[in-house]
C-alpha cells in the first residue's frame, strides 16, 4: 500500500437529503437542513470513516417551486466554520458562486475558514445555474450572465482569488517582540489586479494557511465547464450513470489537464453517488421502493421543471414521448438537460418515465456492502473515478457506507485506515502551491 | 433584583489586542489574531462570566501602515460560526460593512449564524471609514462613498435585511410527513424591494431563528451615525473619555430613539472600556506603564495617521501645538478626529502629547477591582451606560475582569449570576420583532 493510489471520499451533507421527498421518510429528521446537531453528527461520522472532506452545496434563488431542502438551509461558509470547531481532520468544502459575489470577501472568508480549521478548507466553484439569482443581486448584476460569460467571470475571479491568497509569503509574519518587527514589508504583496470584471488592489488582510491555499473544487460538466476544471480545479465533482460515461469524462478531463501543463494525477475526478445499502439485495430494493413511493407524479414533473427554468411540464401528455423543448434550460443546467434528452431518445421514454426516473433514479451503487464496495473498486481501478462524493438520499445512508462499505475497501488496501495528514491537501495528496512571489525571488537567485 | 435594570457586558475579542504594540507584551501571544484556540478560550471565559456577547471588529483595507493586528486576522462571520459550536449561551456579534457587501448574502450569512447558534447572532452595522476599501471592491463601488451617502446606503440596506429576515413567518414550515406539506406557501413572502441602491426580490432561503432576527449593533457617533443608531440599533457601541461625555451621548441617543417612536429602554448604550486591573493601584499603574513603554514615538505618529487617511505627521514639529489639519480625515473617522481636535485645543497639547495619548490613553477604568466595579456601577446608575464592551489592551485583562470585577457587580445585584435566556435578545432584554406579515394578518383579523 503506502504510496499506491487510494480512493478519496467526500460526504455530501444536505440536511434532509437530495431527494425531493426524502424528508417524508419515516426515519428522516425533516428540519435537518437547519440543525447544527445533524450536520455535526454527519461530519463526525464521516471523520470516523476517515473521509477526506464534507461537501456543502448551495443555491442563491428559491421560489415556491423549489425542492423543500433548498428553502431553509444553512449558508455554506458559516456551517463549515462551525463544523471546523467540532472536527479535527476532515476537509470542509463549500459551494460559492463566482457570479454573485466579490472576490475580496470570498477569498477572505475562505482563508479565514482555512485558518480556523488548520488548513482544511475547500471551495466548490460554481457559476450559478439559476436565472432567478439575478433578482436577488441586482445592485451588482443587471441580468443573469449567459453561460459563456459566467465562465469568463469565473476565470478572472480565480485569478484574483489565487492572487489574493498569495498576498503574504509564508514567512512574512516575523512577530519579533524584541525588535518590534511584526512583519517583513518585502513579503507583503499588493495584487493590483485590473481586469474586465474586477479591479482589486489587495493585499488580503489574512495570510496563507498551513495548506497554502484552499483546495479548488469544481462542478459543471459542459465544454466550458470541463476546460475551466482542467485549468483550475484540484478536484472535480461530477455525476455519471454508468462506468463507460465516467471513464469517458475521466479521460477527457485528465487529458485537458495534461494539455494545460498540469499533472493529471493531481486533478481528482470524484463522481457523486447516492448509495442504497442493504444486508441483502432484497433489503436494498425495498429501501429504494420505499423512497420512490414517497413522491407523486405532480411532484416529479415539478422537480423535472427545475432543470428547465421551472418550465411547466403538466401541459404535456404524460404517456407521450418526452417533449421537444428547444432552447429551454440551455442557459442553466446545460449538461443535465442534454443528458436527459439523450437518455429519453435512447430509451424511447415517455414524459412520465423521464420524470419518475429523474426524481428517484435507481442508484447504480445499490445492494449489499460487498456489491457497493466492488463497484467502487471497479470504477476506481478502471479509471472512471479517483474517489466518490457520497450523498444520502435516504436517512442513515452515510452511516451505512461508513460502517459497512469503508471497512471492505480498507481490507482491500484501497482506502486509508488513518489520515495521512491534517490538512485537506495533505490527505488528497495535492501539493501546497508555492507562493508566486516566493517563487519569483527564488528564480531571481538562480 | 429580578426585573431591576442590570448591567450588560460584551467581550471585544481582537487577537493580540487593540493596542498597537500589545503583541510585544511579554505575556502576549503574537499570533492570537489567527488562532482559534485563543478565540475559543476568550469566548468561553466571557461565557463563564455570563457576558451577553463577544464582539468582533473588522476592516476591509490594509497597507503597510496598518496596525499589526489588522494585517492577518479572522473574518468575523467565520470565526463567530466556529465559536457558536463551542459555546452555548453567549451572543456572537460581528462587524459587517454595508458599503461593500450585498444584503442578500449578508442577511443570509447572519441568519445562518443565528440558526447555528440557536438565536445568538448580532450584527455591528458599520459603513467602513477607510477610503482604501474601494480599491478592493471596484467591481461594485467606483469610489468610496462620502459620509452622508454611506449612511443613506446603510439605511436602505437595513430595510432590505430586515425585510429578508421576515421572508418566512415563524410557523411557515409545516413539515407534515403524512400530507406531504413541507411549507405553507401563504407564509412565504417575497420582498420585491426596489430602491435607490438595491433591488432584491427574495424570499431569503433561510427562515427566522429562535430570536426572530439577529440583534442590530451600531458603532459610529457622528450626527448621521447617531440618527441611524436611534432608528435601527438595538445596542450601540461607543467610546467616551469621561462620564459627562457618556451621559450627554446617552441622553442624546435615547432622546432620538424616543423621538423615532421607540422605547429608549430597549436601545442599549454600551461604551467600550479597556480596563487595567491590579491588586493595588500601584500594580495597575505598573501594568499601564509596561504597555506604554512598548511603543515608540514613530509608531505613535503612524498610529495617529490612521484616523487621517494615513496622513504623515512626521513632517511637523513634535513639540509644537497639534497642527491645523483642515479637511483631512473628515470623510472617515469623523467623530474621532473631531474629538482629538477638541482635546488638543482644550488641553493645549503638543503633537507628541496627542500621539502618545492616542496610542496609549490612560484608561479611566484602571485600578483595583473595587475601583473598576465602582466606576462601572456609577456609569450605569448615573445613566452614562447600559453596559460595557470590555476590550483587552493587555493580556489577561478580560480574565481579570471576569474573575475580579464581575463577582463584585454580582454581589451588588447589578449583574446576573445566571443567564436569563439562551438567545441574545433574551439576555439583552430586547423583544423578538414580530414578523411584518404575521402582524398584518393579525391586523386583518381585528
Ligand atoms: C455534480 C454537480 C453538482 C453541482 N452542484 C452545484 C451547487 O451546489 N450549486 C450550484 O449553484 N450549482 C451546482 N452545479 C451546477 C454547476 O456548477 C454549473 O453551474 C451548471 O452545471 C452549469 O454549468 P455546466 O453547463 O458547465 O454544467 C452542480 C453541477 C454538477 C454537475
Ligand atoms: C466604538 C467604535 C467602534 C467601531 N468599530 C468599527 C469596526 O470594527 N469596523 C469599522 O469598519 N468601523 C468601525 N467603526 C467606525 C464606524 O462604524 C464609522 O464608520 C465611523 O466611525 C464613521 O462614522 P461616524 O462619523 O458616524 O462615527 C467604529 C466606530 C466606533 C465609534
Amino acid at each position: 500500500m503506502g504510496t499506491s493510489r487510494q480512493i478519496k471520499l467526500g460526504a455530501f451533507i444536505h440536511g434532509v437529503g437530495g431527494h425531493i421527498a426524502g424528508w417524508r421518510h419515516p426515519l428522516a429528521q425533516p428540519d435537518a437542513s437547519i440543525d447544527l446537531g445533524f450536520y455535526t453528527s454527519q461530519a463526525q461520522k464521516a471523520e470516523t470513516g476517515k473521509f477526506d472532506f464534507v461537501f456543502i452545496a448551495d443555491g442563491l434563488f428559491i421560489n415556491e417551486k423549489s425542492i423543500p431542502h433548498f428553502l431553509n438551509r444553512f449558508e455554506p461558509l458559516t456551517i463549515l466554520s462551525a463544523l471546523a470547531a467540532v472536527t479535527s481532520r476532515i476537509g470542509l468544502v463549500g459551494t460559492i458562486s463566482t457570479s454573485y459575489s466579490e472576490p475580496f470577501t470570498v477569498s477572505r472568508q475562505l482563508a479565514s475558514l482555512d485558518h480556523i480549521s488548520g488548513g482544511r478548507a475547500g471551495w466548490n466553484v460554481v457559476t450559478s445555474p439559476l436565472e432567478g439569482s439575478a433578482l436577488n443581486y441586482s445592485k451588482t448584476v443587471e441580468e443573469h450572465p449567459d453561460h459563456a460569460k459566467r465562465y469568463r467571470i469565473a476565470t478572472e475571479y480565480l485569478e484574483v482569488a489565487k492572487g489574493l491568497w498569495d498576498s503574504w509569503e509564508d514567512d512574512a509574519f516575523v512577530r519579533d517582540k524584541e525588535s518590534g518587527v511584526f512583519f517583513d514589508p518585502k513579503k507583503m504583496h499588493a495584487l493590483n489586479h485590473k481586469g474586465e470584471f474586477f479591479s482589486v488592489q489587495g493585499p488580503l488582510n489574512i495570510g496563507r494557511s498551513r495548506q497554502g491555499q484552499p483546495v479548488i473544487f469544481q462542478a459543471g460538466a459542459s465544454e466550458d465547464g470541463k476546460s475551466f476544471a482542467a485549468t483550475w480545479a484540484d478536484a472535480i465533482f461530477t455525476g455519471h450513470l454508468n462506468l463507460a460515461d465516467a471513464q469517458a469524462f475521466y479521460e477527457d478531463v485528465k487529458g485537458r489537464a495534461a494539455a494545460a501543463g498540469r499533472d493529471p494525477e493531481k486533478v481528482l475526478i470524484m463522481p457523486g453517488i447516492a448509495p442504497i445499502i442493504g444486508r441483502t439485495e432484497e433489503e436494498a430494493e425495498q429501501k429504494y421502493q420505499e423512497l420512490a413511493n414517497l413522491v407523486s407524479i405532480q411532484q416529479a414533473l415539478a422537480y423535472l421543471g427545475r432543470y428547465y427554468d421551472h418550465h411547466d411540464f403538466s401541459v404535456y401528455d404524460l404517456d407521450a414521448p418526452f417533449p421537444e423543448l428547444g432552447d429551454i434550460g440551455q442557459n442553466s443546467f446545460r449538461s443535465t438537460t442534454e443528458r436527459i434528452k439523450r437518455d429519453a431518445e435512447e430509451g424511447n421514454l415517455t414524459l412520465r418515465q423521464v420524470a419518475l426516473q429523474e426524481t428517484t433514479p435507481r442508484p447504480l451503487f445499490m445492494g449489499t456492502p460487498e456489491k457497493v464496495a466492488n463497484l467502487a473498486a471497479e470504477w476506481f481501478e478502471e479509471r472512471g473515478a479517483d474517489g466518490f462524493i457520497v450523498s444520502a438520499s435516504i436517512p442513515n445512508a452515510l452511516n451505512d457506507f461508513v460502517d459497512q462499505v469503508v471497512p471492505i475497501l480498507q481490507v482491500r488496501g484501497l482506502y486509508r485506515t488513518e489520515y495521512e495528514a491534517d490538512t485537506l491537501r495533505g490527505n488528497l495528496g495535492i501539493p501546497v502551491p508555492v507562493n508566486r512571489y516566493a517563487a519569483k525571488s527564488d528564480e531571481a537567485l538562480v
